[in-house]
Order: structure tokens, then C-alpha cells, then sequence
């Protein structure tokens, strides 16, 4: 007997049950719809993975209205709309993620809510052609520059939901690269963007004769880090930030400002920098693991959504004269890189179509709901930093408590040690 | 009512069933022990969300006797072990990915196998201290060096299933980076890791009176993509290497050596040169995140197991004349940064560990396991990078056929119009 | 006695010739005007430092006509424009450099000549403004766009030979960096564009109250190594190629396309990668820095400059049946970050002028000398590729000799004992 | 008449005077011997370069003595060895830049020397070779280690101011690469690195059978920035820092620890975060382009050392309650990768050891003259910093009094308008 042989979702199991003499009872126990998944999201299906799921929140977030500066005007206003609630779905095996996701959310909501801000970049592929040599790469960029319509005709042709929106094109030798950008509606939209991609290169190839050797030449960059995606965006830009008053601080995140602060500059500032990293930031990647699987997302744009940059500031309050109580710490999140969906790909199977409408953001919505839900992403990994970086300066703390109790350190000087030169 | 005070998962369910009037019957259809995972793996748990679990394979697999060499012997044998067989379990919602890998799969199988090798680096956690100044940042990496068996002991009273093996320091002005690193076993072990660093930290700054920041310093580099990372490994390194023969790559993979390279070397390598990339590969990410999900893995770690180099190199069989017909393509996968584990974490929740039951290397085997599912893993994404490569050329192919019916470009020569200058 | 209250070069160096009992006699010999250089190139002028001089030559090098595509023609034309001759002038310490370069240019000669191509992208400075939050962040990036062409009337106020073009801007948290780009005619312009963006950035300061904390925030990013210049570009691009026969690959290379492509691929393209390297390159450093000293540009621009992608490729000629003997070599270079001019700064200087002239680019010339000179780089830095990439591969190739004489290799079939598995 | 024939200095100089009718008065005018530096630093030669020599300093300098600690002593002495003073001679084109480097250095001076400390980390050279498979790729690293002594012996013949140290190796696919690593004395050591790597290759060559593809493969990373370099170090470490008392920071650098901090988090740490930059200072380049010319370093080797991390810290003086006015920055400079010498090279020319000799560092002194210059490079990159920081921190200042002037924000509450969320 074979697996390729065996039809159904129930088969194929009993056939590893039986070679490989184990028990799968737990595989095998789901609710969702093999059929359909086996069609468009499984292939050769024998029952299905169950992740915990747990909820964080509420969470408040306030949008930032993108509105244009009137002219004239020196005076830019701050105004923001009211903060609106959400319950996070969070799907993880880790456990504390949800509990410290948690805390984050209350030091927020307590805070007043975030305010957050995006940009649609696009879904991109980057295809890569190869030509004859310099002055054919020229010419392939101008021809490209020169006919785009035609090219964003055709592209459109492939399907109703996307639109090509530009391009971003590098050569060199005899290759040469070009990004394209679609808008995918409210879908992640990789696969239409394939298509357009496919069909676009085509085109090229026929008038230009020069041959497309790749549709997806990691110049997209799919599924990588990349500093192409950091610097240009991919997907959707979220930005989210809080001002955390030293109350809150103090009563939920159970630190000070200026003990954050530390931490933040020398974890996500200076160990990056010293470690080459990409991720200027704490753990985004936790955050957008357990959202992007509880709610349909696919897992491995977490390779390049973990790029961004937190930042932090202490904020001084100028009404007391009491330091070390009164600082608030600004601290803010930057994912340039979100290739999420609120239709299409994994967002269609029962438990993730159900996760999404506890954010209110199942479906389709001419975008609408892609782009809250993106704001709501980047909330949510703006309480996962926060909560962290407190954990970090909190446990710094309680050490410093216990050499206190010994009589090291004058507690109302904590810093002699290290300010001393 | 407010979802603090609600101590359930069905409670907790029915509060957004109710709150948000949205209907969560998936959500609550689970068989995992839900008493288990919200003490353990989630907080807050509202049900379970399900993941269509595919199975690819078989994949053979023989792994690298790491033998040293014999003194006074020139000549080095490559005598590998006989092959075994496994069936890769992936959790996954993205169409097409379970195909791809099974089609990488058979041709790995009837290219006769791939040969692995693993290599355990080890878990790492990486505090900063504040010291204060060079005199006392030299001192203090003095002071972790001589007394480094002093901080083994005290990590090893922390947990039996770990051993603290070394350490990678680096300081600039007033910070000291101290990448602890530790054998764990069968188990991924962050979380060992973070007790152990913590203890061993708490000892340093009570013997030295240096203040420990953060015993997460982001010179893990966990969750992040890093260089450090990449040049010195983390957790486990896995490679994998395949050669297919012409015959294979054209029968299975539709293509042929030469084009498979030339989308390779466009694409992995140019291509991601091009854009700031740390990931040198065709997708790692996607093969990494549906067997992390499926095994229980933590997913937010594909972040940083992105990032590996595959190579690919055409191989002449000098056998024959036929240039196109024989040429043979090597192919290998590189991934220096594996967190992963066999038991603990995630791999102990029902669906999970029936998956890596279906592997055979569910649970701990002192390190047994663990070293042979990183060489599956590695194994597992050499089937990936084979598949989409031959999938990208061959779609080159296909358009290359549809421009050959109009007669512009002598089939037999098909790389005129690229190469005649 | 003070070196603050002596004004001549000659009594500062007399000062030290006392003081620290040196002689510096050599240092004291030069004919540039130190009235001049004092005033304009360098502070407490004690003499001046000698670099030996060399030359290398001639180049042939073909200039890539930048003609758009006529719209309906598929065919694109490669059709470059004759040839013409220079001499390359390099000021180094380092022995043999002159000499590879020269070889480089001989091969290069004898194969018909360099094709070039170049782009100017201008001259950066990269302001960080400090705003309140998200809302302010957003609306003073509204703000550049909306008044953007009264800011380009602003910068063209602080020079007649610079014209601010556009710019490049990211915001996250009260932080917003602005990438002014300037075309700065013929010369490099770092101090045009910074004089330009102050009188920019004080302008917004008072327009909107939002503060600039720095001119220049690293977004520039002048003097350091960064994807954002590799993928946007700065100052000019420039391209260079050339395709190699075998004759020539044999003759004055002393190597195989097949041994010199070996050599490219291990170590400016798997090399780089596994090392986290910017610069996929062999030495683009040695060339840059020979060539920029001997004409007067700023050296420090090497530390970004040297970043970029050479690529080569193995080209079949189809008329021989007689394969290693025919196959030629393409090779190429991209550099896609040169801050670069033929007047301002050093270029001024007596014998950095003598440099330029030699090549007949001194001087301004409404951005056209600059341009040449760009193109000069780029075949001069391919030179340099060719020659190292050459040594390394007959390197190689000699020991291989060395192993052929005892027998353990076969001769013709030199690759038979790494392409037998 | 061809360039190739002629045989002088003169005769060249003056085929170029004639065929390209230019004047060459100035470079025809050197003392330098150009017979010796035709033999030994630049072949064509067809006279010289003149760089303007100036001098900043002097600068206090105090080794950290790398004191080991003693066993059972919890507190760590900070005692630093007496400052010694330096003129820092500085050769450049670029106006400004002695005088910016000469003021960091007074504010140094005044604020009691710089402390700095090195480590040597070795030259390196990064061979590569070709294996049959991850099999032979493990027992080549294998082979290597069993027989390094034996290496060390073959690398120790081929000159007697050399020592093989260590060796750093990765493999992926079918190659092996190896950073041997080189004590060289107070050489730089590049000529005498290869040479060795050479007859060490060759020697596993002859041993393994297994080829050598490169004895250069980018693992060096020589002349490129790359991250391994950044990570593991290259030729030297260097350290330097300075807590610079507010009154030196207003007196000299005309700003306050406060702003001068707002700009290093800006500019060093988020804007080169955002730009993807190895470079996490404001301008290393500069200060070793204009240090390494004078001294006859290989001004190549600045495109690697620009990488490094500056870092600030705002010291509270506890003594005084009086903030503003009180607060010290702490400043250090950490470059892990400087490729220097004091012997060979360029350093053996006229003019540049006379500028070694005012160091007091010509020559050969069993490498403590090597030692000694790469604590000076790193205390001059250091007052570089120092003051380049300073003017964009004090250029904000003074367009804030502009506007305050204008009575727009309120003078003792300079950051009203930036933290009042």
C-alpha cells in the first residue's frame, strides 16, 4: 500500500498509524472542513495540528488620521480619534506569551490606548531577467518605465482584487530585478501577486526577447529578512505608540522609566548593533507568531515582519519636582514589513475565520479591514515590547533589592556604582 | 462580567460569543487537555485553533559519520550510513506547500537519499551588564573567564537537564555582552537557558558588584535574525546535500541542472545580495514554519532559522558526451541557527507530539533525538529549496517553450540571445 | 612655546622636529601652495604627506548610449559608441596593486574594451527632526511633500551649483529622518548639501516648531557602510563590463573563464554571504582608494563605496566544438555608491589637478567631466576585479600543476575529484 | 614610443606630459626615494601625490593596564596608568576636519586624557576549499584541527615575524572555509598572511588531495565591510572613552551632555539602525582616512574599520542639584577592526615615518609600537566623535535660539514641546 494511493484524510492517517505504530487520535480529532482545507490549504491532509488559543486584551488603539497639513499653517494638531477596544487571539505553545501580552495591554489601556499609524505598501515579486549586458539592462528598465500602463493593464487582467502599482528596479551585469507592487485589497495576496508577476514577465519576454530566468528572484523579498524590505516596506507599514505615566509603570508594569529605558538602550539599541541584527526590538517575532497563526496569517512572514525598531524616551513631567517618580517613558514600535490578509490563504478555515471576528475584521472590506487589522498588529506588539522590557528591568530590580537588603548600594543612589568617573 | 474573573475555557469562550456576537464553535472544538495547556503552553485559553496537518515523504535520509580522520592517511572516505526513511509531518494553511516538498521529497528518494550532518552549538542567552567604564569591562570578562567552572556549577544546580559549555563576550564602553551558552539536551531550552543566565548573572553582580541590565541583552540573539547568529551558530546547525541526476531532474522535477543553476545563483545568491538579505535560499521559512507548528516548535524561532545559505553546483557526468541530457545537479542547504527540541515547551501537547511520534524522536533520549530531528529538518528543507528552485526554472521553461512555437529562439540553442556578445 | 600661537607650517614643523626630536625633513618637501591648502584643505598644516604616484593603461572604455527604447519595436539594440583611451592614475603604498590594475587593463584592452554605464543618484544628507509622536510625524512628512518645491527654492539659495532633486523620508516615534538628495554639478558636494539642507531644515524648524535634532542623523549615510546607499544609491552609479575570450582569458590572465568563474562564485558570492559581507566584490577598496587619493577625493568615501557586486558569467561560443579552450568570460562590476567630483575639495590641490587632467576630467564642465569620471571608476575597479580574480584562479591552477606532476589528478579532466558522488 | 618601455619615474612623466599635453610639475616634485618605492610600493611610478600634514592634539592617552583579578576580591579596581600626551598627525584633503579632531582633543585633554585599551586580534586570511561533500567537508575541518600544529610549523617557515594563532571555519555544500589568523608583529602583516595561507593550503592540499579554490575567499574579509570582521575582530581592537564634566562640554564643545546625547541616540543608534549600516558612529571613517595616509597605513582597509559602535551615556553629577548645568557625558568608541602596522607597507616611506616618528611609534619594537598606535587611533577616532557630535548638537542649539528669540518656546524648558503627550 501507498500513501500517494490513499484518498482521504482518514486513510492516510490510519496508514501512518499502522506503519509506523503509533496512535493519532488527538491528529485526527478537528472540526474543520477537510474537504476544503485539502483543496486549498493541505495536501496530502491526515487530520490537523491544534494550538492553544488564548486572548489578550482589551487592548485600546486610536487611529492616527493621515490628514494633510493645511497650508499656510504652522501649527500641526495631535488630534486623534477615540480609542476603540480589541481582545488579541493569540495561538502559542509558549507558555507566559499570552500573560505577558496581557499585562502589556492593561499598562496601555491604563495609559489612555495607543495611537497607531500604517501604510499599505503592497504585497511584492521580484523577478529577476537576464539580459545581453549593460545597454540591454537599460533598455529593459526603459521599457518597462515606458510601458507600465500596458503592464498594469495586464496585470489587472489576472484578477479583479489586485492592482499593480509600481515598480522598483535594480540591474546589474546581466541581470536585472524588478519589484513589483501590488495593492491586494484586503488579501495577503501573494499568490495573486504571483500570477500578475508571471503574466507581466511574459509580456516582457515577448516583446522585449529577453527571457525572464525567475518570477520571484528574492527580490520580493519573500519569506527572508531583507534590507530591502526594512528600507522600502513590504506588505504594511504599522507604527504604534504609548506614553506609559510613571503610576502605571509603577502599579502595572512594576519598573520606572529610567530602569526601562536602560534596558531598551542596551538590549534592543546597542546588543543589536553589536550583533548584527536586524531586529532592533525585543520580540516582535513572538508577538506575530501567535497572531499570524491564530488568525489565518501565514507563519513565515514572521522571518521578516521581526525586523523593526522599538524606541523608547524617558519623558519628563515638568509640573513635579520629584524625579524619579514622575517620569513617563514614551516608547513606540516601527514593523516596516506585514504581509497579512484578512480574506483568502489560511483566513478561510473555520478557527481562524472565528479568531479574526473577535477583532471585527473578518473578510473582505476594499481594505478597510486589512488595514485595521494591521493597527491592530502593531498595538499588539507594541504591548508585547512593552510588557517585555519591563519583565527585563523588573528582574534587573529585584536583584538590585536583593543587594539593597545587604547594604551594598544606598538605594536612593542606585547608579553610584556606574556614574562614579 | 469582566474576563479576568472568568477562570475557564468555555467561560472564557462564551464571553466573546456573547461580547463580540460572534459564533467560536471551532474555536471550541479541541481534544487536547485543555487543563494541561492553560497551565503550561497558554494563558487566558479560549479553545484551540486548528491547522491542517499534511504529511510529505518519504525522504531518505543518511546521515555524516563524524569520524576523524585517521593520522598519517592522505586519502578521506565518504563511506555514509545506509539511508532511513521519514515521513514530514507539516502543519500548514498555504496551498501547494505540502506538494512541493513531497515532490522535493521523491526526487531526494530516488536520487538515492540525502546525506545530513548536525552540529550542536547549543541554546544561548545573552545578558549585558553595566560596567563602568574599559578598566572594569576588561575586568569583568576576567572574571567570567577565571571563574568560569564557579558559574557552570551554579547553572547546573539550576536544572539537571542542562550544562553551561561556554561563553562568546564582547564589551564597548560601559556594557559587557555575555552570550552564556548551554547543552539542554532533547530540549530547545530557552527557557532553562533564561533560569540559568539569571542565576549565573545574580552570582556575578553579587561577586563583583556590577549590575546585571537584562539577562536578555539581545546578544542571543533570540526570535531576531542576527549575524552573530548566522556566523556562530545557535542552537543546532543542520546541512543536508542531495546530487540528482539529469534523469531525475527531468522525469521528477521538470527541468534541468543548468536551468535549476541559473535560477539558483539569480536568485539565492545575486538576488539576495541585491537586497540586504541574511537569507541566501529559496524559502527555509515556509518548510521551517509548517514542521515547527506541526512538532510543536516554538514558530516565533523561524525568524531567526531563515537565515542559511543554499548551494547548488552543476555536476558532469564524464561518462557520457551528451553535454545537456547527463548533467547532474548537486544541491545543499546550510541552517546555522535551529532552536529546537523534543520534549518540553510545545512538544508536549497531544497533536504535537504524534507528530514527532510519526518520526520517530517524540521525547527526550539524551540529545538522541533532537540531533536526529535536526538533521530532518535540514533534510526536509533540502526537499523545499530542490522543489520550488525546479519549479521557478521550469516556469522560465514553459514560457521559453511558448516564445520557441513563434520560432524565435533555436531550441537547441538555447542560450543564443544571452550569450552572443 | 604653544602649537596653538604658531601660524606657518614651517614653525609647527619646527616645533615638533624640537619638541619630539624628529627629523622631518620629508615632510617639509612639497610645491602645493600651503597658503591655499592651509586655508582651504587642511588645519596646523605642518607639510605634506608624498604617495607614490603610478599609473595604469591604457584603458579602453565604451560609454552605454542611455537612448530610450522606440515605442512598437521589440528588438533592443546594443549598439555602443567607439571606444576611447585613459590612462589611470593611482596613488598607493601597496605593491603590486599598480601592476594588477595595469594587467586588468590589458586584458581588458585586448578584448575590445570596457562598456560603462552610470547614474547619478546626488549627493545625500540625511536630517533627523524630533517631533511629538505619530500624528506629527506623519503630518511633517506631509508637510515635505506639500512645500517641497519651496524647499528646493531654499537649498538653490545657498548655491548656484546645487539643485536639491528630491527626498527620502521614514518616520518612527518622535523620531522622522529626512534623505535630502542634491545635484551638486561636478563636484561631490558634501559640504554644498550640507550648507543646503541646514537652510532646508531650519526653514521647517520654523514653519512647523518641530525641532531638528541633527543635519545629519545617518540617514545620509555619509562615510559608513549601509543598505540604504547600496539599495538606494548615492552620489553616482556606476557599471563597467567586458567579455573575455578564452585567448586573452589564456594569454595575459594566465587562466581558464571556468577556473576564474570558480574563484568568483566561492569567494564574492558564497564568501561574502557566509560573512556577512556588504561587499560582494574581490577588492573594489584597493582601486577606490588608489584612485580617489591620486585625484583628490575625499578617502573616507571608500568605507561605502567599496561596497557593491561584481558578477561573472561563463559564455559557451557555439561555433567550437573544443569546449575549455573557448569559453569566454563576462564579468562585471556594480557600484552603486560613489561620492565622487572633478572640482571642490581636494581636487584642487596641485598634483590631485595634474591627476584629473591626466585623465581629462579637471575641472567643472556642467556635470559632465563627474560623469566621465564615474565611468573611469567603474572600468578601472572591473580591471582590478579581472586581475585578482585571475591570480587567484591561476594560484590555484599552480598547484594543481603541482599535483598533476605526482600523478593524482588526470589532466583533462580536472574536476573528476569533486564531481564524482 | 609605448608606455611599457620606458624605464624611469621621469621618462614616464613625461610620455604623459607630451601624449596628453598636461603640465605634471607637481607630482614630478617628491623627495621621496622613488627607486625604493617603485621596488617596493608602486609599479609605473611616475612621480607623487601630495596630501596636506596636519596635526590636532595633543591628546592624553592612559592605557588600562589588563590587570588580571585577583581570586576572592569582590570589588574591581579602575587604577589607570598616567596619561601620556600625542600630536596626531593627520593627512587630508578635507577642510575642517584637523580642526574638528584638534577640538575633541582639547576637550579631552581638559577632561584629564582618554582611557583606551586593545586587544590583538591577528591579520587573517580566509582560504577556501573545494570538497566532494559535507562527508570530506568534516573531515577537512577535522584534518585541520588534528594537524594544526603542523600548519603552524608550515606557517611559521615562511617568515620569522609570523605566527599562526588560531584558525576560524565554517563549511556549507561543497566548501570549506578557513580564517587562519596571524600574529604579525608590528606589520600589518596582509603580504606575509597570504604568503603563509599559501604554503599552509598547499600543504593540505598535498596532504587531503582536496583543491583549494581560493586562498582568498572573502573569509578574510579583507578591504570589505563585513559582520564576521565586525563579530570575531580583525587585526587590532580598539577602545577609547572619556567622561567629558559639563563645563568642558560648554567651555569647548559649546553644548550640554543632554543634547550631545539626543544627537548620539539619533544619528548613531535609531538612524543608522534605520539606514542598515555597519557603522553605528558618526564619522571612524574620516579620522582613520586622514590617520592612515599620514602613517602610511593601506587606506583600503578604512572600508572595513568605518564599522564600530560609539556610545554616550549622560552621567549624573550627585553633588549638585543643579541638572542642567551638571550633567557629564561619558563617551567611548569601540572599533573591532583595524588593520595597522608600524613596519612595512607603506610605513618604510619618507614621509610617513617621520609621521610614525612624532608618535614616536617607527618601526619594529616586537609589537608594542603596533600596541601603542592602535590605543592612539582609537583615542583620536574617539576625539573625532567627540567633537563631531558636539557641532550638530550645538548647531540644533544655536537654530533654537533663533526661534527663541522669537519667543516661540520658552528657554528653560527646552523640550517643552517635544514631551508634553
Amino acid at each position: 500500500m501507498n500513501l500517494r494511493q490513499l484518498k482521504t484524510v482518514t486513510e492516510r492517517r490510519k496508514f501512518f498509524e499502522k506503519t509506523r505504530r503509533v496512535n493519532l487520535k488527538h491528529i485526527g480529532r478537528y472540526s474543520l472542513d477537510d474537504a476544503g482545507a485539502s483543496a486549498r490549504n493541505c495536501e496530502n491532509m491526515i487530520g490537523a495540528t491544534q494550538i492553544p488559543l488564548g486572548i489578550a486584551g482589551p487592548l485600546a488603539i486610536s487611529n492616527i488620521p493621515s490628514t494633510k497639513l493645511r497650508t499656510g499653517k504652522n501649527q500641526i494638531s495631535n488630534k486623534n480619534t477615540k480609542p476603540e477596544e480589541f481582545h488579541i487571539p493569540l495561538a502559542t505553545t509558549e507558555g507566559a506569551l499570552v500573560a505577558s501580552v496581557n499585562r502589556g495591554c492593561k499598562a496601555i489601556m491604563e495609559s489612555g490606548g495607543a495611537h497607531t499609524d500604517s501604510y499599505r505598501v503592497g504585497a511584492t515579486r521580484g523577478a529577476v531577467f537576464h539580459v545581453s549586458g549593460l545597454a540591454q539592462n537599460d533598455t529593459l528598465n526603459t521599457y518597462i518605465e515606458e510601458h507600465f500602463k500596458e503592464l498594469q493593464t495586464i496585470a489587472g487582467q489576472t484578477s479583479k482584487h489586485l492592482t499593480l502599482t509600481r515598480f522598483f528596479s535594480r540591474g546589474l551585469g546581466r541581470y536585472r530585478y524588478v519589484r513589483f507592487v501590488f495593492d491586494t485589497r484586503d488579501a495577503m495576496g501573494m499568490n495573486m501577486a504571483t500570477i500578475a508577476t508571471t503574466a507581466v514577465a511574459t509580456a516582457i519576454e515577448k516583446k522585449t526577447g529577453i527571457r525572464c530566468l525567475s518570477v520571484a528572484g528574492n527580490y520580493d523579498t519573500d519569506k527572508k529578512p531583507s534590507w530591502l524590505n526594512a528600507i522600502e516596506g513590504r506588505g504594511w507599514k504599522a507604527w504604534a505608540e504609548v506614553t506609559i505615566p510613571a503610576t502605571i509603570l509603577r502599579t502595572v508594569l512594576k519598573t520606572t522609566a529610567r530602569d526601562m529605558y536602560d534596558v531598551w538602550i542596551a538590549k534592543c539599541m546597542i546588543g543589536s548593533a553589536l550583533s548584527g541584527s536586524m531586529g532592533f526590538n525585543a520580540h516582535y517575532a513572538n508577538v506575530l507568531a501567535a497572531l499570524f497563526i491564530a488568525t489565518g496569517q501565514d507563519p513565515a512572514h514572521v522571518a521578516e515582519g521581526s525586523a523593526g525598531i522599538t524606541t523608547a524616551e524617558v519623558v519628563r513631567n515638568q509640573e513635579s519636582g520629584i524625579r524619579n517618580q514622575e517620569e513617563s517613558l514614551y516608547i513606540s514600535v516601527y514593523l516596516p514589513d506585514l504581509m497579512i490578509g484578512t480574506v483568502g490563504g489560511g483566513t478561510g478555515l473555520e478557527t481562524q475565520r472565528e479568531a479574526l471576528s473577535i477583532l471585527g475584521v473578518a473578510g473582505g472590506n476594499n481594505g478597510a479591514n486589512v488595514r485595521t487589522f494591521a493597527e491592530i498588529v502593531g498595538a499588539a506588539v507594541l504591548a508585547g515590547e512593552a510588557s517585555l522590557l519591563a519583565s527585563l528591568a523588573e528582574g534587573s530590580l529585584a536583584r538590585a533589592h536583593q543587594r539593597l537588603a545587604r547594604g551594598r548600594v544606598n538605594p536612593t543612589n542606585k547608579q553610584i556604582n556606574t556614574s562614579d568617573k
